[in-house]
């Protein structure tokens, strides 16, 4: 049976892949405790002291994962019900990995006003958002209104998980190398949310030499075509004010960060064309931009992908369940980029590298302190 | 310990009454059809027919529970945060009496167009919406907006679910009194969201001599400060426009059903003035409008409360769970009269009535087929 085939017979069985759970067994007992009439005492403690609530309810360790699934992974936009299977299996992955109660909340909404406001209405109940599969740069502007208006953490995984997996990656990656992170000639395939956040934390970490590409080719200062994302991306990047195409780009590049979601677009000639011990990170699911059995073949020296049925696997998944559990656990109130710097620089120190092994995987990550 | 302290004990031990729980273990194998890559052929299965949402995700058996939380128990407007207690054993109620997964949405919004439109967007997500503790008239509102444009159910359980199980008490205790529905001169005391819900349903269920009263005295066609909802009932009940506050409604009644969360408001007086064999509900929580041994003192054939620990719960709580199930298992689309009054039946017919023992508890509710 091939994976598609049997992902849809293990959905169809399951219905669901999550479920409420009450923490205690109800009884005739407790029930005026848990309910009517003992729980009119608990609200008016929080009516008096809003902050309690973090003491008495779940919202201490309750999220909401928000999406209108207008970028679903690399299906496109096809709506909020298509996006609830994602959205229940990284609630699943939050439960299991990192024990935060993650609700899915997919809905019918398209302006930046609306979403914000619907995020804005729905906090009280939860202690963070994590916005997910939204499209671009939609996504960025919601982050960065809400960072600054919400009463509640906000966690833009594609954008900020994405970038602190492939931090940790490239720190150990260069590390096997050897070559230097201000150094290294590092080219980022895609402008969309995950080169957004990739490129600016790359550059927070002190890279210096970044080749930044969307669907147009190389951006630089001054191009035309550029949404505001694009121009901040040329502006600290691609000092030298190069164009040109993929190609062009590749061409005696360390480091390919592909996060463009085009199946295939990286050919074993650019592989080739890349420095010697070049790294490939191919990352978009489920279809990567190179398979790593080309990309090694092609001559590159450590090849990772987004997905947990290959080795090296350069994900989020590695980073959300235990980066929002630390936060919540904190009760850190803003994710800004030194978190996801120093969350980055942990994941990296949690193992031991080899080429196969370049980032702690999900079960290792358990086991890591952020 | 108060029954105050040790639910707030309770609640600060737990911090959360319910959690997500993943139907499945994480494992190596699994997560590839779990999550990506293999969950895309869930969701582009999803994609290309909206309808198969049901078969392969969490939205068959889950519902949101909305409440603002401006009309909390008898708490009164205490907002979003208060709410959550409420809301959370609410949810555990759901789970562990009918197996419906429940998550508590409570929302910093006060406006009906703000509130529908919030629902209309979070509604791909669930099953149904249940709407709670939100100030009348609002609530009706919402609900009525909301049961003729939401493509999910919407159950209103202050308005409906009470009905319900005020319909069904009724049936019962005028039984063993040996008195009629139709000639029954019942009193019902409160022209808010559950006044409203319990006299629609009496009058569709055959009531003839109803009298409605708000803070203002008994409602009658024409009379002033009344909103649309209250005109409504006027309309339907008090057929020889009796003027008069609750001594002169309760003078002569056969029941009284007391919904206007006003603590001790019923007196000795006001019972022993009734009809023989009078009936009394004093349904609000957590303080009953008269507490049912004073009523029995003074004369009443059966008395019951809201309260779970006190024998004849008359509450929400005996429907909700059930009813919800019914109307996922069954995919039901709308919550209409008739699909109440024929739950108000069965309900009823559950048991063999005694005086103490006018409705099913909740745990003899688990039996019951709706």
């Amino acid at each position: 049976m091939d994976i598609n085939k049997e992902a849809l017979a293990l959905h169809a069985k399951l219905v669901g892949k999550i479920e409420i759970k009450s923490k205690v067994k109800a009884t005739k007992d407790n029930l005026p405790l848990l309910y009517t009439p003992g729980v009119a005492a608990v609200s008016s403690a929080i009516f008096a002291n809003k902050k309690r609530v973090y003491d008495y309810t779940s919202k201490a360790n309750t999220i909401a994962i928000v999406s209108n699934g207008s970028r679903l992974l690399s299906l496109g936009n096809v709506g909020p019900e298509a996006a609830i299977p994602v959205m229940e299996g990284k609630s699943l992955i939050y439960k299991e990995y990192a024990d935060v109660n993650a609700i899915p909340l997919c809905i019918n909404s398209s302006t930046l006003q609306e979403i914000v406001s619907i995020i804005k209405a729905i906090s009280p109940s939860y202690g963070a958002i994590n916005l997910e599969d939204i499209q671009s740069p939609l996504c960025l502007e919601i982050n960065d209104v809400l960072s600054s208006e919400l009463d509640i953490p906000i966690f833009h995984d594609d954008q900020q998980g994405t970038a602190v997996a492939v931090l940790a990656a490239l720190i150990n990656s260069l590390k096997l190398v050897k070559k230097n992170l201000q150094t290294a000639k590092i080219v980022v395939l895609g402008a969309g949310t995950a080169g957004y956040g990739i490129v600016n934390l790359l550059v927070y970490a002190g890279c210096k030499n970044i080749l930044a590409l969307d669907g147009q080719g190389t951006l630089y200062a001054g191009r035309q075509n550029m949404n505001k994302y694009k121009e901040h991306l040329a502006s600290i990047t691609n000092l030298s004010k190069m164009k040109g195409n993929l190609a062009d780009a590749l061409y005696g590049a360390d480091v390919c960060i592909a996060v463009c979601a085009q199946k295939d677009i990286i050919k074993s000639e650019h592989v080739q064309s890349m420095n010697s011990q070049s790294i490939v990170f191919a990352l978009s699911n489920p279809d990567p931009e190179i398979l790593p059995s080309l990309a090694l073949e092609a001559g590159a020296a450590i090849a990772a992908t987004g997905r947990s049925d290959f080795e090296n696997q350069v994900n989020n998944s590695i980073v959300f369940p235990f980066l929002m559990k630390k936060i919540l656990t904190q009760r850190i109130n803003k994710v800004d980029t030194k978190l996801l710097y120093h969350a980055a620089i942990k994941i990296a120190k949690a193992i031991k590298p080899s080429l196969h092994h370049i980032v702690p995987t999900m079960q290792e990550m358990k086991e890591v302190k952020l």
